[in-house]
């Protein structure tokens, strides 16, 4: 286990952090190269002894970040001094046969990517089983609806977090769907050094390492990692959306969920009273990342001839920073939902009074009147200060359709949620799938 | 048919400028409430002859874009007053019946998605088709390889346009398998003006549109819109990839293909000598506009309750603009593949004695002395003057076990191309399926 | 004037529209066209009649965009055409004489730059008058400060408004500090056709154009491009502060401040009761676009050689967008904030009883037992239910040092607003300037 | 000295590294706290025995990293658990005295930005008197100029260099002139808990980091992070434009310029005879990484209240890549540069018998026979086979108006360079200021 950099508690929080790590990225090369040295004894180019051999030097302990690092200045990236360091330790030849640089670092960012993935979509499975908990709860919880940060018609909480669960079940099928492939296509892209069996090799290759078959070397055609970059940022806009909401909602004026974590959770640093709910704000400073480190990762999909000048090297810090950000985001999403206290008392306090059930009222109007005239009947009634019943029953429009009885009727936010329940339970459905 | 604004010749080209044309907007939010309408009949809220009626009055020309603009101020939104001039119109009730402005929107949103997907699929498939035909034809073309933009091992131009194939292919399969839905969740998500038929509606308006049906409303939630967003982006990376690959292999020095466009096309206003590669120029202008664009509309998805207070406002121009420039660069890219020569002689040329062959002598000699030794006793070789096959065969090293007569073969390049004609067969199967 | 589009009623809205459409965009190329001629003159190159024979040719109303973006296919890019158009009207040499296309879009932008900046500068200018003014009223209307979206220690409205005022006055300051150049270099960048005197002309066009004079030509060194972009980004960052803070204290919940539009305005087409804060949102609708728009053109930053295949190309619809949609945004939150109508009762109300003022009983304590030991035990007090007095009074360590008398004073918002006056007054001190 | 990450030597070069690295935060972190505390002694609120007895344990070494990143956990910043474990080796009160966890990680990020600010200009004005060098040696050394990646009319390298010698110099000064501000505003930003000594306490504290002292505290308002960031965004444009220069020059099949750098150093793991321009390739690597770092930090700009849930956290990330990835770019460029061979024979070798120089036929022309038909006619010329001059002069426009001498002068180079010389000597002028 490596150490969490300083910002590493709030920014990679969860498993995500080890996922990505130097260490990881080097174990990572180094199955590349033993699954290599395997695949080409599988086709009987090169000695099974002697991919053992290969293999039983592929330990990520057994070299060093820091002295890769120094090692990768002369040729421009760190599997170079890897596969030196790799090939003196087996002392002989076979080592990283018929493949290039880029061959071991696309893999192993593959490789850390189908891991990263893995890691993340386990929290964003127990952050939809909580929000599909709390549908089930609060599937009758009236809500005030707010549109533009303005109350609009009540809706439930188990509405809201019906809209939630599909959410976070979407996206985390997205990502789930995402097949990383394996990358062998040597100098050229041709696999000249393999002579004819280069196809057969990647196929080997590729089953040993449980990635994707690529139907040719994808050196310069970056399209998968555009794609786990999609799915990242799209699985981030969902998590922030829910984190939005989580924080808005605890404002202390509203006070309709709170997070409940261990003490000294959310505290400040100078303000006893406070209670923030920082798992929700936590998920929003690591979810807001994506977006800018997708557009860097597709602008680098702009990548020339058989490999890049520049292009490929410009991926590398994006793509583990936007796993790792998003792997902290699902991680803090999970813990803000695992925590969120929700208090339908505060709902119904805050519903009531807020005269948003006029839609109803024009509904009702519209088929008597037309819509355009009961709209605006009951805008003006809405602008007038005092009682809205009796201001609706003293408008000429309005009370020559609708009884006093009959507007108090229309205002009763419980009979008015529409197919709220019925939204929940196709999303109770959509998530069991 | 609109006139193309100032920029639009290089920007807009090919048929999506029509397809997202304010005017393709109106009559699709036009179609939503026609189709709306309709629903509403198909489940008995309203008559047939109604919802025929209000759908002789959903034809675009009948209103005016600037003046839905103007209209737009008060509402923030055009869809506002489309619908009040529609029920204008109509003469009564039942326009719009159960919405809210955002279903009218969202649902046009996923219309001109659909309807722009079409558009620059079938100009990426005839691009496919170009690419096809080139890996085909030139097979055997041998061609320098490139990487860092410094030549390495030979390929073949077959191979080259066979990458491109495969990424035509597969971007054109991700965004052909998009599935755009319809919105539809009135004031609050709740549909609670349509009663306990909400669903039913939104089964029949998805059905009638052509559109996919949401689980649950998802105004709020727009992993739709990312996807879409990251569709577009991926391909755009592929196109702008070809477009590179073009401009460089057009370069005078290099000359390896040309565009062969009609007269005046590609030509300076200054210089009359120059054929710019105009077609693959304008692909990288419209296809580097889409990261900028993706980013925009994935930050916009975090959007908080139940309607965002601009987040979703934000959305609007940047699909447009995506769309609209991914589909230009898809109309530009097949007009380059289209016009474009190719001169194996060049390819030829460019690739004799520039000593790209050297790896093959260290494989050659790797199981002999190692891969270590190999590869520095050749490096060093590399480094002096005059005749390399002299070099090679003076070195200690390399001397000790290679003949002048097997150097030379080794430096053959139409002897050293792997597995480039699997690589074109193989993409040429994945075409085809 | 120019039609609006569809959605430029709330995207474009204000004068930035007409400054950066085409009709604007073709005047600027022809305000290049005539001054290049009349600086020519200006040096003896060509005779001052043609110059003015020239010039009587240059406006925009001559000329139809539609055709100009016909004409830009085969040349790809606007100027090319349009230049061939002047000269057919002329009728003889001198038009566009030493220039080429990008010396005529460039300085085109550039103009279209200085334009638009003017406009939005207006607008920024009005708003921060406006804030100002809040920022005078309200120094002493006690409000809740809130962090994390929690109540946090009182401020003043007044301090609130000075954050705006200083925010609207720094990014005014920066937008107005930047100095458009004008771009001439010729087909090479060496104003070859010029002769010796390609320096001159230079000179000449810069002053009749009011644009810089840059040291040499730009045509690939674009961090002119990047600082204007730049420069709206952080205005951009500094119009959506403000507009968020406005749709959060709009909440229905908090109400502290409301927009009051003329009647129809931030209505809803479906619930007359609403009230949105429309300009504001519109405000957050416009400034986030801003960063996509600007990474867009940072990364179109990187061009290659004397001109750019494809970079430059896609820099002119970003441009236009961002300085569109940063303009839009301006004139919205100027129009907010002359609509803002703010609540003081709302802001008390909201602000008791919230037990925000325990920093201040932590602080007296802090030299008595220690920050640490303060900060536990006033926590511990907070979680209890019941009187925030009694709670203190009867802890321990609380109980000990301060009498009940003196946690009800501490606890009084009105005496713990630091230098919020101050702040205010710097404020206004700074904005005078 | 901290140890490199494992893509540190690419992507973290030079000295930046150290600068923005956990240990050199939290030293920015404790400088905030002593000089806070001395400030609190400047102005009488506190002993200067007890400031100095906190700034004796100010030292990063006292403090690990990992553990503040676990404390950060409940918090939500790595500030609190530091002012935390600070206080306790303290003993007693008075640290952080007045301030909140943002005042002491943003008065950090502006050193560490300020520090990084200095490392990559000093590494940028080296770069810069590189290319001053290159300039004044190659003034006259002719070169094919480029535009679209084709052959136009002849430049020299002197002009080249003088380009990229104005690009640095404008881009550095812009970084030169930002101004970091120190932040303190307590909890509300009131300042509340220094009583009325709040401003000067600023001043002071501004006074002892040696940073700007901002009008009011600037929690949310962030153009000061957007305008850092701005400018670093527009100088890597310039690195990456120089670059990518260099990239381009150094194909193998043009072979204009070529890095001459330590043995070993753009190796190839493969292709021994491969020399690649690897310092280029790296700026380039970093420099496109800006972008999508910049809209991030931007996208931040929009915070709300009084301290923000979630876009304050999402900036700390993108601030270090930022600095970092630039400080690298500006290492690897002034590297490439210091490396750069120039090979003015290659140059004249490219720029002869491409025909580049008809465009001054044209201008030769156009006084004679109007702009469009000398255009015309000089066009059809160059699309003939065989020796130009002799095409032109058979031409019956051209041939009529001008000799096979004065047709041969026309086509010379070196007598069409325009002002290239004044340029390079305008910038050699511009650096010198």
């Amino acid at each position: 286990m490596s150490e969490p950099g300083l910002f590493d508690g709030v920014l990679a929080a969860g498993r995500v952090r080890e996922v990505v790590s130097d260490a990881a990225w080097i174990q990572a090369m180094l199955d590349f190269e033993s699954s290599l040295a395997a695949a080409l004894a599988d086709v009987g180019l090169i000695d099974r002894a002697h991919a053992d051999h290969i293999a039983g030097h592929c330990r990520a302990e057994f070299y060093d970040p820091a002295e890769l690092a120094r090692g990768s200045v002369g040729a421009g990236n760190p599997a170079a001094p890897l596969v030196r360091a790799l090939s003196d330790r087996v002392g002989g030849g076979h080592v990283h046969q018929g493949a290039t640089s880029q061959d071991v670092l696309d893999t192993a960012a593959m490789i850390i990517a189908a891991n990263s993935v893995d890691v993340m979509l386990a929290d964003v499975r127990v952050a939809a089983e909580c929000a599909a908990r709390l549908a089930e709860e609060h599937i009758d919880t009236v809500q005030p609806g707010r549109t533009l940060l303005q109350q609009a018609l009540p809706v439930t909480f188990g509405a809201t977090a019906a809209g939630w669960l599909v959410g976070l079940v979407e996206a985390a099928d997205r990502v789930a769907g995402l097949r990383p492939a394996v990358q062998l296509g040597g100098a050229s892209g041709t696999l000249a050094a393999l002579g004819d069996k280069g196809p057969e090799v990647v196929a080997a290759l590729a089953h040993r390492l449980n990635l994707a078959e690529p139907v040719v070397p994808w050196h310069t055609m970056r399209f998968r990692v555009a794609e786990i970059a999609a799915a990242l940022g799209a699985m981030c806009g969902v998590l922030g959306t829910i984190a939005r909401d989580i924080t808005l909602l605890a404002q202390t004026e509203i006070g309709e969920v709170s997070e409940v974590g261990p003490t000294g959770t959310g505290s400040s640093s100078t303000m006893p009273h406070k209670r923030n709910p920082i798992a929700a704000v936590a998920t929003l400073g690591c979810a807001t990342q994506a977006p800018g480190l997708v557009a860097t990762l597709l602008q680098a999909g702009v990548q020339e001839h058989q490999r890049a000048a520049g292009a490929w090297h410009s991926e590398w810090r994006p793509l583990v920073d936007l796993l790792r950000t998003s792997g902290s985001a699902a991680y803090w999403l999970r813990t803000s939902l695992e925590r969120l206290g929700v208090h339908p008392e505060r709902m119904r306090a805050n519903l009531l009074g807020s005269g948003t059930l006029t839609e109803r009222v024009t509904t009702e109007l519209t088929p008597l009147v037309g819509r355009q005239q009961a709209h605006d009947a009951v805008t003006a009634c809405c602008a007038k200060a005092g009682d809205l019943v009796e201001a609706l029953a003293g408008d000429p429009v309005v009370g020559a359709h609708l009884s006093r009885e009959r507007l108090r009727e229309l205002l009763n936010p419980a009979e008015y949620l529409g197919s709220s329940r019925e939204f929940v339970q196709r999303a109770l459905r959509r998530a069991r799938q």
